[in-house]
């Protein structure tokens, strides 16, 4: 059966009208999880994407959760298909300056603060949050971290010492004048040598200048404040290019229009379609070159994909069966047929897989084995449509 | 009393994960307006700015609304204070091809169909969809329209054909292509003579075209489909430039990594940017020009803004609260005493604005005020905080 969208969403509103009381469009819902390490409950706001029931996605993870969600969950339903639908996870602050802080500094008027506790917030995040999101969310195991200003610092730090934790970060407007650089000094010098084999990092630097000011000059205007995350960026994204770290996959962004406290929308969004550059599957492409083998592309595409993500990652079975009738509309039978196979082999709970197999065989004349599909497919959901079909295929002489 | 967004977001998030039923995060509501002129009920997706019970907001109206609803709420959502909030309405389609089709074309192959619709669906807006909207949700006299391929389609007619419905136009890609660009003839022949003053517009052109070919050879590309938009939005951009409609405050955008299906999420962002520049109020110029009246320069920006409107536009409560606060620290009393007081002129009901008043006026030693204004706050809320503040002033000889 051909599935239309439009069709899924009217009953989708339609429905949720119906009852006055769920008429809200809902984006996410809000959790907790208690903090042993921190010895505190913490508030997530947790998107997960509507999909199959079988399917897992790759998880965002986004500091400063509360000031980034919305828009996080605005970017990837927009973006569905170019690139992956994902679970988002905001963590809602508690105590900012002392999470996002991986080292202790004092005060200027040498008051004592809270600042330091970066690496009790990563071991919750590693060892308490990672279980707990796991076992509840349907995640998939590939996760990317993304953080800016203060958040952004935590991103470099975990990048450089607790590399595994993520595959990808994003870093925006990272913080790294923090304790007179420290670690921007340590990317200076480590960059070169560390594994970071198989990582992706995309870092985004905002516009903080006054006017007359350009990206060199401003590394000499060292008494302006707004300026002092652009000095620590700059040498970063220098130590970057100098450091040629091989296994690294990496990328920056200036944005000349947006300073320190607008860049976020617009760099998160870059970020997302620079990590995930090779996601999207052209379907045009087999209009534009008719003999294409659209089977063996797809399958290409999705190895390819696989081997990024580190796990098998299967063709959606609404591309595949849509592929499917547009093979066999243009007369590509055999081709249509690999594809429907395709369907039913990875999703055998799929009654509409099972479903569109049934058509293709009574369309090609095959009345025994559309006879099989169509049964195959009532047997894991009771269908009018399907049931008819079958009724009047068994009626056929 | 000065309020901190953190607290309150805290609050929020506690007290939607203590009611298990109420976890879930809403950006919005699905409401429906049965139109007599369509003949049918309409869906809407709905969000409406957490703001204060007396405020009011410029509403943004889209087409294709189940398509950009979550992206354009996250966009207004993240970027709060440097363009309005805004009341958003996403009109759901129902006949995609009927509504957003100016006028009646015969398919390719002679067979009839439903578009041309256009007219019918604007006066659906007009005339049954704003009264709704105007009644049932705070809206302010300033609307904005934006629509993506025949969205941006039905938003140039509508700009050139129904001026005065909205004061903002968007049109993303429109497909100008239609009934042999009949929309682009009459933008070429009238844009130099029809009334747009205080009229705004933004247009934003995608790169859909194939490698090698640019936005000057595009327009031999005669062949290509891909690129029947570009080369109808093109000659459009440039009768806007050859025109110079005077009245008409107009921008575009062309987005050399962004194809039609794509672009919409940028467009809309750089859209509101460039509808909104003149909209944000920079605190920091205060620091950086200690001298500046706080008082004059904030009366003057909402002048402004109000000029752009075409309603008055009050500062915001909590903005000239902080800015008061800020000023009585910086030993600025007069500064702050007339900030506190358009507080309380501009939020008669306000409990708060009594409050931080009161402050001021037992802060500077004017103990009889300060009695008068926490009595009034408490009259209009009853509050531990300023409850005691008040018996504390009460006791002291």
């Amino acid at each position: 059966m051909k599935v239309f969208i439009t069709l899924i969403f009217s009953i989708i509103c339609v429905s949720a009208f119906s009852q006055k009381r769920d008429n809200r469009i809902v984006i996410g819902t809000i959790d907790t999880v208690y903090s042993k390490i921190l010895n505190e409950k913490r508030t997530l706001m947790i998107h997960v994407p509507q999909g199959n029931k079988d399917e897992r996605y790759p998880v965002l993870y986004l500091l400063d959760g509360e000031d980034h969600f919305y828009s996080a969950v605005g970017i990837v339903k927009q973006m569905a298909g170019v690139i992956p639908d994902m679970i988002i996870v905001g963590i809602a602050n508690t105590v900012r300056d002392r999470d996002l802080t991986p080292t202790h500094v004092k005060t200027n008027n040498g008051q004592d603060n809270l600042s330091g506790g970066g690496e009790n917030f990563t071991r919750f995040i590693a060892d308490e949050l990672f279980p707990y999101v796991d076992a509840h969310y349907p995640t998939a195991p590939y996760r990317v971290l993304s953080g800016h200003s203060l958040g952004g610092l935590t991103v470099v730090n975990i990048l450089l010492n607790h590399t595994k934790m993520f595959n990808a970060y994003i870093a925006i407007e990272p913080s790294l004048w923090w304790d007179s650089k420290k670690l921007l000094k340590q990317a200076q010098q480590q960059l070169a040598s560390i594994d970071l084999s198989k990582k992706s990092l995309f870092v985004a630097i905002a516009n903080n200048m006054p006017p007359g000011v350009d990206t060199i000059s401003v590394m000499k205007d060292t008494l302006n404040s707004n300026t002092q995350v652009t000095r620590s960026v700059l040498p970063f994204v220098k130590a970057l290019k100098d450091a040629k770290p091989k296994s690294l996959r990496w990328g920056y962004k200036f944005y000349p229009n947006e300073r320190h406290g607008t860049v976020e929308l617009n760099a998160e969004y870059d970020a997302l379609r620079y990590l995930f550059n090779y996601y999207p599957f052209r379907s045009s492409q087999f209009d534009e070159h008719p003999k294409l083998n659209v089977d063996s592309v797809l399958a290409a595409h999705f190895k390819m994909l696989s081997d990024n993500f580190g796990y098998t990652e299967l063709p959606p079975e609404s591309l595949v069966n849509s592929l499917a009738y547009h093979c066999w509309e243009l007369n590509k039978p055999k081709e249509a047929f690999s594809l429907f196979k395709r369907n039913v082999d990875n999703h055998p709970q799929s009654a509409n897989a099972f479903d569109s197999l049934g058509d293709f065989y009574a369309g090609t004349g095959d009345k025994q084995k559309a006879i099989e599909a169509y049964g195959r497919s009532l047997s894991l959901q009771e269908t009018v449509d399907t049931r008819r079909k079958l009724e009047e295929l068994k009626a056929k002489k």
